[in-house]
């Protein structure tokens, strides 16, 4: 079993095709790593790319994408609705598999010096990876955005943890870091009243005193034919706080108004285990280890 | 995602080790295809070798094998209590990843025409690849085994799917076939009572009016420090009959009886599927696709 990371650059273009095709041909061209995914978004003007590979496979895709980015999207110019703060705007890391959160924040830590000292652009550390503790969360460094960050990169409560405390002319600063992996998860009520969704996700967010890695609301979509309350959630640590628990929470919290769950999606990617974790649990599994499955045996 | 499947051939050799190794060897150097297990056993005079790979490599890799113990192994000679008919015994195709039963099928009987061809040895095809129905079951198959067939063989209802109507004069004859991945499943239940494990075997044997795809004996076990009774389960198609179905009907039947079902194990390998399904049936997860597993789509 080869040793897999996953990472997530978001880039301050999202209109010029050609500039996205070129920053996402860095990443293409690297040997031991398969991008995944590619969501430009107009009026964000931002793209945000998936890719997985092999930790140094995965570091040199991330670090040369990075560099076609600062030659090609000059922050003096870019506009958009999302907060930003450089061409590259932000790179985590995520552990997939045989991977460690430390591996991750080392990678992401190597990763920040290079850019400093290659590039010469300003890196701040975030997530896990933040050396200072009030940099973990990503709207925190952000603060400002580019043109604020500008002026203020100077003072010493906003020095940079890598790189010079001066914005690079053209391509701003970045932030690298380490989190793990975010599965977009959601339960659809038997019920059309959104306000049960909204006081089952209070009941499971950490802000409500819930879980410590749930972060959920409750919205109204259209589902199996008719509008239907959902509780919408981003599970932020899959081993923290499982799938399986969340589930059985909602299932509990909602009969309480005498409604029951319709069914729950996973959208887009989870990694195998977090769904290895909830067969181990409802099949009350003793001694399963992830060797016994066979395709991770080749 | 490349087509996986797995082949477990059964030779009659389970006490010269430099046999086993020649044949296995055979095995390992095909490209393609990696080994997973060598099983030999004395007193059987027999060792089963698993081992998976992308179809046409692992068709090579079992031809190779089977060439070798013909070489090595004779049958006018070998003595041991497991029944067999041949230097290789059996080679069962198993799907695995994205194949399906269908191609296994085709697997073995190219596979077994070529044995007969090329190595002149008689071949019967078995389980899902027999094309007369009463070679479904290996026993059938074995009947009278190596010493029997030598002089049955000519007889027109033991005639070969393959090859001549003779044995091969010392590699004797082969059996070659496709059959579902074996999920060996044991659920343990809080009680020493054997009685109680037997009642609920018999619940959901297929023998007994219970599941299609399930073999199930009540047996008595040292588990958690203590004396429990097991169902001791085969899952011989576990898409057929999921491993969900079987924990909840194990569970209701135990109920029934006043007794808890402490856990479950799965015995060796399973393939990712049959433990996403449990995913999938306990979370009601809508429209997941095997896609959305970030390992599969490396």
């Amino acid at each position: 079993m080869a040793k897999l990371v996953e990472c997530v650059p978001n880039f301050s273009e999202g209109r010029r095709p050609e500039v996205i095709e070129a920053i996402v041909d860095e990443v293409r061209k690297v040997e031991g790593v398969k991008l995944l995914d590619v969501k430009p978004d107009a009026s964000h003007n931002r793209v945000v790319v998936t890719f997985v590979g092999e930790p140094q496979a995965a570091k040199q895709a991330a670090f040369n994408a990075c560099k076609k980015a600062a030659e090609l999207i000059d922050m003096e110019q870019q506009q958009g609705e999302h907060p930003r703060i450089g061409a590259t705007d932000v790179i985590p890391f995520i552990p997939v598999k045989e991977v460690t959160m430390e591996e991750c924040v080392a990678l992401a830590d190597e990763l920040a010096r290079e850019i400093a000292e290659k590039l010469e652009i300003p890196v701040y550390l975030y997530e896990d990876a933040a050396k200072i503790p009030t940099r973990r969360a990503l709207p925190d460094i952000r603060k400002g955005q580019y043109e604020g960050l500008k002026t203020e990169i100077s003072k010493p409560e906003r020095k940079p943890d890598y790189g010079p405390a001066r914005m690079h002319p053209s391509a701003g600063a970045t932030v690298v870091g380490a989190r793990q992996f975010l599965i977009a998860y959601n339960i659809n009520l038997d019920t059309s009243d959104v306000n049960i969704a909204k006081k089952i996700a209070n009941s499971i967010r950490e802000a409500k005193g819930g879980f410590k890695y749930v972060r959920a609301m409750g919205i109204s979509v259209e589902a199996h034919g008719r509008e239907v309350a959902q509780v919408t959630i981003n599970m932020v640590n899959y081993q923290g706080t499982p799938l399986f628990r969340v589930f059985e929470t909602v299932k509990n919290e909602a009969a309480r108004y005498g409604v029951n769950v319709i069914g729950s999606e996973i959208i887009g990617m989870t990694p195998m285990q977090a769904l290895l974790d909830v067969a181990e649990y409802y099949l009350r599994l003793d001694g399963f280890e992830r060797k016994q499955v066979l395709e991770d045996s080749l």
